[in-house]
């Protein structure tokens, strides 16, 4: 099922980015926001993270619209001692609240060695692995964590819990594109589910359930995700999420998951009060001076060199992502038909030039 | 499989603390490494994480003995900044290498929010999560992380990469024992695997490989596990142990896992290096005062009131722990017959007074 069959049209990744910022900015959000979700959006969808790229600008647009985020926030970053701050985001959208948070964590680890931030009164941030690499970028090591609304069981619970509480680990190497983990702490993604039951492709045993919580392989049945490790060994994953969850909301005086607003609404007025949390450290904090990136290099190196089982090569966490990069940058970001179509009204609808569509 | 068709003997953990410190003192272990292993050995006992608990001690023994762990080290702690420092474990026991760096990692955490540090030139400390619950006993959030020799494949490789390097994190609750999260990155525990093959069980699919990297449900073929994720999904898990292993070694300056000695041997002579990685969080660096310990309690309360969808109820990571850290605490630690036996054999190989068997 690749995604060529769907394919609508390409797109330049610098004029989506304009696109994404002038539709932003007519639906009422500052400069300082545009910015940040082109650029958190322009970033994933050049990494093939297509689930957390462009399609999601008609969500964000109709938030702003719809009054639950904030376009114009003032956000307010308080130190509270050498490594630690809390970040207020004002109820403005989570990619703003993310690259801030990320740069005041960068500024004390390049001080203290370590800095966190946990951000309260915040929105969906798109990719986590955004904020991640917008540490590696820097030479520095970043983590990311978010809490979302509940989508994931629990091991064993009948009803979701969790939301799919992604976490994303970034670190420089010399010579070569960032390290870069971006998971859900789900067993599938939703997106996953929805494409098999597109097909009528039956799902792997163990990772989906329907709405009692039993395990199910009908996609169509499914009504909540199984967290990492399946039915056998879901502790795992839902221990990872409940990690996640305590980093995003309990340090962020937020609530938890399980009582968050559900992103896709219909409640688009009321803001939700999404916690994140960003953790960065300074390898030259430890190691030698440049010696952690030359050092990732030797180790993925090894990685790289490990006889494959398959036809595929083994790969590191990053590899598949910066080679659809290489690839996007010079043929394009694709655009699906439903893609295609939102954004031509969106266009419409906020008269902002069309994409120029290749 | 229940443990009580195997029980030989039951004994109480403070005659099994005396009896692990004698043992190590006769085989050239110092008083504080003396210590440090018999807190780690029988907190991991009393929790049930049987793997990591007094069945360990034969193989300390045997490794201070034939001289790959140092008795008697001088652990050097170096700070580097506000928020960060290293220590070098001069390749004594791993327990003692972890205590004294959670101890440096909790004090930077009392006065810049965060602590974290490197450890290198150490050797198996146990189970990651007796040290995460250090600083969760203090009121902190601890993380620990640590790589081991490989045992794991990664996402469609061959052979074996990383070890089953775990990921532990605790976090205190108030008026309740702490959240403890202690988890290997690998699909299935390599004891789980052993028990199936004595049992001549199937195993799940998608969790264990034969030589070739091949999955298989045969315990007796298998020779590696898959990482979390299995399958199709140990993209996640192999990732998860990058990750690991990118801090305790990387950042320590140690060999990456795939390098490391096995730790069975046969060489017990030579120090293997093996790198961890410890990080202390004050939770009043971020939320308010004593308000994150309530905040989780509350956060435990919605999670362990989820409906289940079996007969057992919904446990959050820890509460199995406690539950069986209570029964044995009242009843004594079980022996299997296998551990009776080595125990009585330790006994009079290093005149140390016997366990009291009850």
């Amino acid at each position: 099922m690749s995604h060529s069959q769907y394919l609508a049209c390409r797109v330049g990744h610098d004029d989506l980015s304009r696109f994404i910022q002038q539709a932003l900015a007519a639906a009422g959000a500052d400069t300082a926001s545009q910015q940040a979700v082109s650029r958190a959006l322009v970033t994933a969808s050049l990494m093939g993270t297509d689930s957390h790229g462009l399609r999601l600008l008609p969500h964000y647009l109709q938030a702003l619209q719809g009054g639950r985020i904030n376009g114009s926030p003032e956000m307010r970053f308080e130190q509270r001692l050498a490594a630690t701050g809390v970040l207020d985001a004002d109820n403005g959208l989570g990619h703003l609240a993310g690259y801030r948070a990320m740069e005041h964590a960068a500024a004390m680890a390049r001080q203290a060695g370590m800095g966190a931030v946990a951000v309260g009164h915040s929105s969906h941030f798109g990719a986590a692995g955004c904020y991640a690499l917008a540490a590696a970028e820097q030479g520095l090591i970043g983590m990311a964590f978010c809490n979302s609304d509940p989508f994931v069981l629990l091991h064993g619970s009948q009803a979701p819990f969790h939301g799919t509480n992604p976490i994303a680990f970034a670190a420089p190497v010399e010579n070569d594109d960032p390290y870069l983990l971006d998971m859900a702490t789900s067993a599938v993604p939703w997106n996953r589910v929805q494409q098999y039951a597109a097909i009528d492709r039956p799902l792997p045993p163990d990772i989906a359930a329907d709405g009692n919580g039993t395990t199910t392989t009908d996609a169509k049945r499914v009504e909540a995700l199984l967290p990492l490790g399946g039915g056998s060994f879901g502790f795992k994953g839902a221990g990872l999420a409940g990690m996640v969850e305590v980093l995003s909301s309990t340090l962020s005086n937020m609530v938890h998951g399980f009582h968050l607003l559900p992103m896709g609404g219909p409640d688009m007025h009321t803001p939700r009060g999404v916690g994140h949390f960003f953790l960065v450290m300074h390898p030259d904090a430890f190691a030698g001076q440049g010696e952690f990136a030359q050092r990732m290099g030797d180790y993925l190196r090894d990685l790289r060199g490990m006889a494959s089982s398959a036809e595929a090569k083994v790969l590191a966490p990053g590899d598949r992502e910066w080679q659809t990069r290489r690839e996007r940058r010079a043929e394009g970001i694709p655009l699906d038909h439903a893609q295609r179509d939102a954004y031509r009204r969106i266009a419409e609808q906020y008269r902002v030039e069309p994409l120029s569509e290749g």
